[in-house]
């Protein structure tokens, strides 16, 4: 009986950081890895040989899944110097697992003829991901590859748009027909003599493929070798179409608790299914765009990017900001009379602004996040502008109260407390209606309501506030 | 032969979507459902009729976790009018997947007799999660309906703390011994009748509970029947302990293609399991606190929250934001004789401010992303900085250049330009080396780097840009 070997999430977290800590601490083991010095160069020839030793043991130990989040954590030097290591039957699985900025990098030193071979390794529905993906277009030569009759649908795969369920299902199903039974079923699994990953069902067809249900692996092992497919399968099984929104049908897997699920074509076909693994994926691919977008930030940013190209992913978002700010200014320079009777306002003005922006953030947020979670039907739209606003005239009241009050005792001045206070009542108003409205447009529009959102309402909420705020002031103080 | 009867995602979305607009459009539908109007007193008898025979046969046809997310889509009334056409066999389940708000809104009416009837057909783990969640405290009541062995079982893993393995996983587990044959296996399932939900591997374990190894469906279906339990299990799988973090635990099944695993104690005794559906759970929880934080909005604010309650939620983000427009009002009131020697200075201010606050909040959004995928290591902090203020000077040169430029060509002031390119390089290099610092601090202290930190940076930026902007100003224009 064999004892049980320790495979523990944290220690295989151990390794990862270990493997890092070896090449990152030591500069010279980078820089023999990739031959830019000899062992006979070094000053501490024990050492190095030992930790070079150790990185090629736990880079022969750790997994390709391992190997690709390890990859992500190291600067582009050392990136090269792992993926030296990486044995050739791992390189496809490594790099099916990394992101657009590992491929970026480690791309650079291999020919399409390596790269093709690193792919050889993996599914037919994987290369097509990888191919068509990689930051150099090899789709031609993957076909040309390909004996005709897998040509055709492979082509036929690949128009389905990224963030699709097309996009992202596999092909390898095991199917069985509805008339025999259980046992044979048995048997015919044990010929194969395997099965694909995340198999947690078989799926029933008649002959011409048509889905006529599904058949667990536990509903197999539960009932008698004797009793028909047809008696014991599901028949109302939750399929998905290839046009089908990925993340929508993310949200259904956890609504569900699926691991696996049918795709089917506009007449009942079966075309391939869609797994758990691919739908976690999904859902991290979804909340870190959802980061990005509202952080402004690009997808090809990264903790690792060069400093080109770290300027060149952000210069947009700086630019837009630009703008808006220099909008801004001019709106407070049209009042440059009344600043110059009375400086204070300057110094009050951005509370008015930030506070504005400030609300209207908050109220974005929780709009992209409702969005998201499918909770804003058309019918509470107004529900939500006026809760928003009657929020916004609470906390104005309250704080633009306080703020009034302040502003009084600190300049000595009722009449500038008083304008303080009705200016942030009204900023807030606007930043919490428009906090609504934006989300919503840009989503009626067919946009990510995540994209943009935050510049346009700080936007709003400092023009807003500057004109009601001086405008007020001119109004009621000169 | 039975037909595939039509289930698609796609179906079900648009019975939830039908099932809110029944209940949201007319608003006689809901008060006759909650017994405040009768038939007899409406205006047109015949369609509210079938719209409420409607709204039955859906809530009759939803699965719970559609009925779910159909109450977190709803308004606090409609939902109440939803919850009493739930049938009390679904109600367990039904609030299991439903979210915190939707459980304060429908707890309100129900007794504690009520809400430990709806547990009832839960699974024992389910029961203590919402016991123990739940906005009323019933785990004493829970403990003492249960037989002593079990309350001991239940009160061992009450305490561990949310965000743990131990709280999420399952004790649903079914157990073999090795050295039984694969028909005995099968045997013995066929006996058991049932499996628990996400069941895709058995557990091997010896007399005392230790885990040996594991056993998946798919080895049992693939392999001969003669064949023992210990050929063919796995013998180093991936195991989990019950401090482990649940969020790292995620990415563990992630990284690996999970669908289950065991949970052991620190001597290798099987506990319980985790399963995919509850880290598919842990992960939407992870972006949505994510989201929030970044935000500034708690965990108790969604769109259907009272006005309030989003007060209550809120003003703890506004008082901080005050606080820190506040200082940097004062820091404006400084310099209020050199705004009043040159007025312009008031209107270009806030967009130094401004590029600063942005700039600072695309490093920290990155960084938190990285923190969170575990990209930065200790090694790699120095080379971040350097990294980020390298991207902070270029932007700085270029876009200040241009500012500059302009405000110089707009007050026809060249010392003016100088001093607004200077302070706007100045900021920028602020707003990074923060953007950097204040997120990883800030996980070294042991606190979630998302919150707090995009308001800390904002009052950084703000207040620095105003100091440096006004202060070069003072020093070269005066």
């Amino acid at each position: 009986m064999s004892v049980l070997k320790k495979n523990s999430a944290r220690q295989r977290d151990q390794e990862r950081a270990r493997l890092i800590w070896l090449l990152t601490t030591d500069k010279a083991v980078t820089s023999t890895l990739l031959g830019k010095l000899t062992l006979a160069e070094q000053y501490d020839v024990g050492t190095l040989a030992d930790d070079i030793a150790e990185v090629g043991a736990l880079v022969a130990h750790l997994p390709p899944p391992d190997l690709a989040d390890t990859l992500e954590a190291l600067p582009s030097e050392e990136r090269h110097a792992l993926w030296r290591l990486v044995q050739d039957h791992e390189r496809g699985q490594v790099l099916l697992e990394a992101s657009e900025n590992v491929w970026d990098d480690l791309i650079d030193e291999m020919s399409d003829r390596d790269i093709l071979d690193a792919l050889q390794t993996l599914d037919i529905d994987e290369q097509i991901y990888l191919v068509q993906h990689l930051p150099r277009n090899l789709t031609g030569r993957l076909l040309a590859s390909l004996p005709a009759d897998e040509r055709a649908r492979v082509r036929q795969v690949m128009h389905y748009e990224k963030n699709t369920v097309g996009a992202i299902m596999e092909f390898g199903v095991i199917t069985v027909r509805p008339d025999v039974t259980l046992g044979t079923v048995q048997r015919y699994l044990r010929r194969l003599g395997s099965m694909p990953d995340n198999t947690d069902k078989l799926f029933v067809t008649s002959r011409d493929k048509t889905l006529l249900g599904e058949l667990e692996l536990k509903t197999i092992l539960l009932n008698s070798t004797q009793r028909r497919v047809s008696e014991v399968m599901e028949t109302e099984p939750m399929v998905f179409s290839p046009e089908d929104d990925a993340e929508k049908a993310a949200r259904t897997f956890e609504r569900d608790d699926l691991v696996s699920a049918a795709v089917v074509d506009s007449v009942g076909k079966l075309m391939g299914r869609l797994t758990i693994d691919e739908i976690v994926d999904v859902v991290y691919e979804e909340t870190d765009n959802d980061l990005r977008a509202l952080g402004g930030i690009s997808a090809e940013d990264d903790v690792h990017a060069s400093v080109g190209k770290a300027v060149k992913t952000r210069w947009a978002w700086l630019a837009i900001n630009l703008c808006t700010a220099f909008i801004a200014s001019r709106v407070i320079d049209g009042f440059e009379h009344t600043i110059s009777q009375l400086v204070a306002l300057a110094s009050l003005m951005p509370i008015v602004a930030g506070i504005g922006g400030n609300t209207g953030n908050q109220t974005i947020t929780m709009i992209v996040r409702a969005l998201a979670l499918e909770n804003i039907q058309p019918g509470n739209f107004t529900w939500l502008i006026f809760r928003e606003m009657g929020v916004a005239l609470i906390n104005g009241l309250v704080w633009g109260g306080i703020m009034g009050g302040i502003t009084w005792w600190l300049y000595d001045d009722m009449a500038l407390g008083g304008v303080m206070m009705l200016a942030m009542v009204l900023n807030l108003l606007v930043a919490s209606m428009m906090g609504v409205i934006i989300p919503l447009t840009m989503t009626k529009l067919g946009r990510d309501p995540a994209v943009g959102s935050s510049v346009m309402i700080t936007a709003i909420t400092d023009t807003g506030g500057f004109f009601i705020f001086l405008g007020l002031a001119t109004i009621f103080l000169l």
